[in-house]
């Protein structure tokens, strides 16, 4: 079995309003836009945003719980983090820790996107990631 | 900025049951074990189970809510969808939603892991996966 994840599908109430998220906060270009869905070409696997009602009912879920859960987005340096983080807020995302240093090392906070899905943004200085954006553990 | 998410990190009330779902059920083998987290190298990310406890800590969040999103693991036939659900059922899985063809063609069905996160397991012909396991969006 590949150690393989294919998607990251999140659910969100207002498309526009998350891909104005992603768009002008991370930066990111949609390499796919339907009615209800687009999708993201990420580093070896898709993002994807598609109506949480859709979602829920394609899941056959009824309750959206629960949600412990975090995606990350490192950076290169310690010094992007913060700026990033600042940059989603702008964006209309909510502030959820601000950025400090772990025990493990390195650098990160955390924001909120619109529809409350948590994004990591983080320095990890043990983790490599080639020009591909391909993430390799390191410790 | 980078079209990268680094890491995939989900929250979990008993890891030891955590590794034994991921470990049997998909089988994969971690990277890197400690008492409270796990990482697994994934196809240019990683996937961490961390107790949700300290999870929810870092992230200053009380509440685990929302959780309306779902993971992906596509395979490269129709035929595998089933007997993996199957699988992953037996490993401590919850069913959500019996295999069937979507709209947009192709397989899927749901199974949610014992701390409730959900899988999609889908065969897409649209999509390709390389050795790697790096997928890329086609339609």
């Amino acid at each position: 079995m590949q150690q393989q994840i294919s998607v990251i599908t999140l659910g969100v109430d207002n498309l526009l309003r998350a891909k104005h998220f992603y768009g002008q906060g991370f930066g990111w270009t949609p390499v796919f836009e339907a009615e209800e869905i687009v999708f993201f070409q990420m580093n070896g696997l898709m993002l994807g945003l598609w109506a949480k009602r859709a979602l829920l009912e394609d899941m056959r879920r009824t309750s959206p719980t629960p949600g412990a859960m975090t995606l990350a987005h490192n950076v290169g340096s310690r010094e992007e983090v913060s700026p990033l983080m600042a940059r989603l807020v702008l964006a209309g995302g909510t502030l959820l820790r601000s950025a400090d240093s772990p025990p493990h090392g390195g650098f990160r906070g955390y924001v909120a996107d619109p529809d409350g899905h948590a994004w990591e943004i983080a320095y990890n200085p043990a983790w490599t990631i080639d020009a591909d954006g391909h993430v390799a553990f390191g410790i």
